[in-house]
This record gives C-alpha cells, structure tokens and sequence, in this order.
C-alpha cells in the first residue's frame, strides 16, 4: 500500500474516534475546585494530541470483539465472557497518565512548548505543574477504576497501570543519566526506550484485552504488539530528526545532535568507531550551521547507523505486527496493522 | 492521665513497631536499576520517621481482630471473614505516599531540610527528586495490590488510595493558593488542612479495615477517627509553632508568621478584626525579634485566637476518639485513644 493512503487510513481511524475520546476525556476528568489546579491538569489535555494510544486501546477492543468498527458503545462494550465494560475509561486513564508523564517531563527537561501551546510549567508555574501531574497520576488509577471489569480483571488493569508508570518513571531516570555518558551501548539505549515510551503503548494495547476478560496469552501478544510499535516509533522518531527538512519537521533539523542527546543512531555510531561528539559543536548550539549537520548526517550514513536504525524499526513493526494473530481477522485488526506501519513511514 | 506517661505509652507503641515497619519498607521497596532513583527514592523513608500512620494502621488491625497487641504476623494477620491479610503491606503502602508527598512538597516550598537531612531536591537534585515522587507514588499502589485481600476489597483500598492523592493535590494547591489571599475563613482553612494533611490519617486509619473486609460502617468510622485526629494534629502544630521556645521546637518561634504562612489561628484572628499582617513585619523575615513575637503572640490570646485553635483541636479528638466506639474494647483501640490525645498534647 502507498504511504499515502496507509497514512489517511490511519488517520481516519484516528479521527473516527478522537471526538468521543475527547468528550470522555471531559467526562472522566471534569472541572473541579480548586479551580486553578484542574485547569492546570487539563490545560495540556485540551491543547490536543493526536490519541493514538486511546485510538490503539479502543481498536484492540473492537479486533477482540471482532465487532465491525465503530458499531459498538465504548462505553458499554461487549466483554468476552458477559456483560459489558467501558473500554473507553481504560483508554483515557492511559491518555492521563501520558498526560501526567509530558508535564512532569517538560519541567525536568525545562521545555518551553508543547503541542504548540506553552508546557504547564511555563503557562502557570513549576509548583503547579508539579501538582497537575500528580493529580493526573492519582485521577488515572481512579479512572481506570470505572471499566465495570470483573474485580479481578480490574485488578489486573491497575496492577499493569502502576508497573508501567514505574517502567516510566526509570526510563526518564535512565534518559536523563544517559546524557552525560559516552558509554552507553544499543541494548541499554533500547532498554530505555522500552521503559520511558513502549510500555505504555504496551499498556494501551493489552488493557481492553484485560478488561474484557481475554486469556492471559491474548494479554501478553497484545501488550508485546505495543511495546513492539512504541520502540519502532520512538526509533523512527531518532530517525526523522536527522531525515526531514526542519520545515517539515517543526524544529530544528538535527536538534537530537545539536542538544547532545543519545540516541539510537548516535549510539550505534559510536559501538562502530564514529566520534559521536565531534559530530557538531553542542558547547555552541546557537551557531551550528545546516551545513554540519548534513556532514554530520552524511558520517552516520556511511557507519550505516541510520540504516541501522530504519531497519530495526522496520523489524519491530514486523514483529509487532505477528503478535496481533491472536486476534480474529477483522476490519480492526488490520488497522492495528496499518498503525504499526504508520508509525514508522510517517513523515513527522 | 499524665501528659509524660500518656506520651510514653504512645512512643513505645510505636517503637514496638518501628522496626517491623522499617523492615517491611525495605522488602515493599527494595533496591533496583537505576540505583540513583531508587536511591533517591528510599532517601527521605530511609532517613526516618515516627511511622505514626503505620502504627495507626496496624492498632486498627488488632482493635478490630481483637488481637492482643503484636500477638499476630501483620503480614498474614487474621482478616474477619476468612484467611489473612497483610495488613503491614497496606501500612507500608500508606507510608509510602506520605513520602512521595514530603518530596514533592519540599521542591514546591524549596524547603532545604526534612527529618534534619537535606531534601531529596537537595542531597539529589530537582529532575531527580520528581521523579523519585513519581516512583514512589505508583510504587504505593503497587504495594496496596499486595495485601492479598478479597479483590473487591483490594479494589475499594485502591480507591481509597487514589482518591486520598486526589485530595492531597487539591489541599496541597489550596495551600499555596491562601498564601497570596487574605480573604480565607476559618471553614476554607480548615477544609485545606483536611485535604492536605487529614485523609492520609483517615486513609491510615480505615485502610486496614477494608482489606480485613470489615463493614462499611466501620470503615467510615474509622476514616472519620483518622480524619478527626489528623486535623487536630495540623492545628496543634500550628499553636506550637507559637507557643513552644525556638530550641525545643527545632525551627524559629512564630516562622508562620514570619513567612507570612496562614494557620488557624492567624485565620480567626483576621476573622476578628486583628491586622494579622502588621503583626511581624514578614517582608524583612531576618531582622524579626523575639519581642515582637511576644507581642504578636499576646495579640493573638487576647483576641481568643490561640484558645480558639486549642479547644478545636480538643474537640476534634473526642469526636475522633468517640468514632473509635465501633471497635471492641481492647489493648489496641485504648492506644488509639492515648494517640488521639498524644497528638494535640506533644510538646513539640
């Protein structure tokens, strides 16, 4: 299939349903007093996002289901062994908590934007950004609470949310320790970016699964799948930026390199005897010019780290995409599919 | 009974238990990759602590399986209905969300000490003090889904949990909020002291009892005893910061005032009619004298201010302390009283 159309395909899925996520995000996570905290906690909900987590979480559901898209009530959905649960509460506690991770993540990396709108910490202050995060942490277990699951499917549900915000909590730790190393090799790179960004997708693709009572193996394929295109789409992400005109890209060409930052491509460069750090001066961020960083780009190409690096996102995807035979085929699956390969033929 | 053999009484019950606490803290939460945020996390817990809250939650255990006092293993203590419960792991669990929250509150007041060692903001840095706050938090929750209890209790201690970060959040924002407002009554105080520092108690206090599968009325009664005691507790800390000598009380005489900070006293005495804000001149905090607090002081108990606090935080535990009637008469709900009255009769 052309990229094109993958990518309105999965586009469309996306835009399918980010209505009713949105108007379940307002339900689940209301105003509330004190007033200036819950603006805080909702300001980086509202200023958008594409939802593909809740977009995967709420496909999963369907695939399982192996109802036709879009034909059911997300939030009373026919659970596999009866019943209903509202899959919709455990894709938007997953939203939350991303929610939750982005805040607290732009105070400790002191970002200025995000989603084009200023990060909480600037648009209020540190002390409340700090708490809308923690308020949004608390308020996604108390979501996450509302699926209707069986008890012990519930328990589940909270039980893989609470392991992942701590898988999130150590790839941060590890992010930010890997910048001033020049050790760290390509399993401990991945290690990181399985912690910081795949486990969640790993959550957001086994949770309806959990909640709607699959067997334990469905669970774990599902949540392989995720954590599979998380680490695919953080790698083409590593990609991208060395890749797309800085136009096209929204920032900078090269920022990853210019801010010193680890990342897949660096990281196998250096395994392979690239001066990493003489690449581009980042004592001088201000004064780097495109011309060193296409040479830059060029001296990575020819140690083979970008290919390196397309081919690896290449092969998650496809193993990503082999754990989803466990579910039936069907419309939802096969957009699952698409999501994968999306993920990494993405322009930015 | 006398305030020495009253406060001993106390102190040894928790003492009796101290250790215990400590050691299931260290199983709970033990060491892991990356060593720096573990370390950072365990930092604070480490560097002590009364464990009061534990103690609650383990004297509520044996009040209510009318238990002599240590008789029981708390990690498979008998529950009512059937089977044991580890009601040490719900302890822990609480304890464990009273740390993250000194954290976080310590970078938002940019406090440089806690329990005499600098804060984790400090002995570490700020990036690493979020999110050593963050691991803890969902550390707590994965601690609370250890204590084997009946699933749909294990599910309702959850929501306690999660609902008791919500209010923490909430209380600790209106906190921040009152220091800029000069409007705040006595009745908004005292709900930001509840949400701030009071439902931790009240979750201390009634946690036990849900996984132990107790009645909801016992439950609630119990939460009310926590809330009850744990309001007494901030206000009677407020009239020692006033009261009590700047040696014994390890921190200035009247730093509320100086740091022009609100408490229940400084409320009410706005509420009638003292200029709460000419009383120390909070703008030059170094060069304010001990005279002046005196005279600051002797405004206040002419007004009722400082009796005000004192017969509230009186009648707040015997109405906690009368809450403690669902409980058979026994050894544990007798420390419970003795608590009670320990935490507004401290000398410090």
């Amino acid at each position: 299939m052309s990229q094109n159309t993958r990518e309105d395909t999965v586009l469309s899925a996306i835009e399918d349903r980010r209505e009713l996520v949105n108007d379940a995000i307002d339900e689940e996570l209301p105003m509330d007093e004190p007033e200036r905290l819950y603006e805080a906690s909702r300001y980086l909900l509202e200023a958008g996002g594409k939802r593909l987590r809740p977009t995967v979480s709420l496909l999963v559901a369907e695939a399982l289901a192996d109802v036709e898209p879009r034909s059911e009530d997300y939030q009373a959905f026919p659970a596999l062994d009866h019943g209903v649960v509202d899959v919709m509460a455990a894709a938007v506690s997953i939203e939350v908590i991303q929610s939750f991770t982005l805040i607290h993540d732009d105070i400790m990396d002191d970002d200025d934007l995000r989603r084009g709108v200023p990060a909480v910490h600037r648009e209020y202050d540190t002390e409340t950004a700090i708490l809308a995060g923690d308020t949004l942490y608390s308020k996604a277990f108390e979501i996450m609470l509302r699926t209707d699951a069986a008890p012990e499917s519930s328990l589940d549900a909270i039980e893989l949310l609470a392991q992942t915000c701590t898988r999130i909590c150590e790839g941060q730790a590890l992010d930010v320790d890997f910048e001033t190393r020049a050790d760290v090799d390509v399993d401990a790179y991945l290690d990181m970016v399985e912690r910081k960004t795949a486990v969640l997708y790993g959550a957001a693709a086994s949770v309806p699964a959990i909640v709607m009572g699959a067997d334990d193996d469905v669970v774990d394929a599902l949540y392989q799948y995720g954590v599979n295109v998380g680490r695919a789409f953080q790698i083409q992400d590593d990609v991208l930026d060395l890749t797309v005109p800085s136009e096209q890209l929204g920032k900078q060409r090269g920022s990853d390199l210019v801010e010193g930052k680890q990342t897949v491509i660096t990281v196998h460069a250096r395994d392979n005897g690239v001066d990493v750090d003489s690449l581009v001066d980042a004592t001088d961020p201000e004064n780097v010019t495109d011309d060193e960083i296409d040479a830059a780009v060029a001296t990575l190409e020819e140690a083979g780290s970008i290919d390196y690096a397309r081919d690896l996102a290449e092969e998650l995807v496809a193993e990503g995409k082999a754990e989803l035979e466990v579910l039936p085929d069907n419309e939802a699956r096969y957009l699952l599919e698409e999501i994968a390969h999306y993920l990494i033929e993405r322009g930015y």
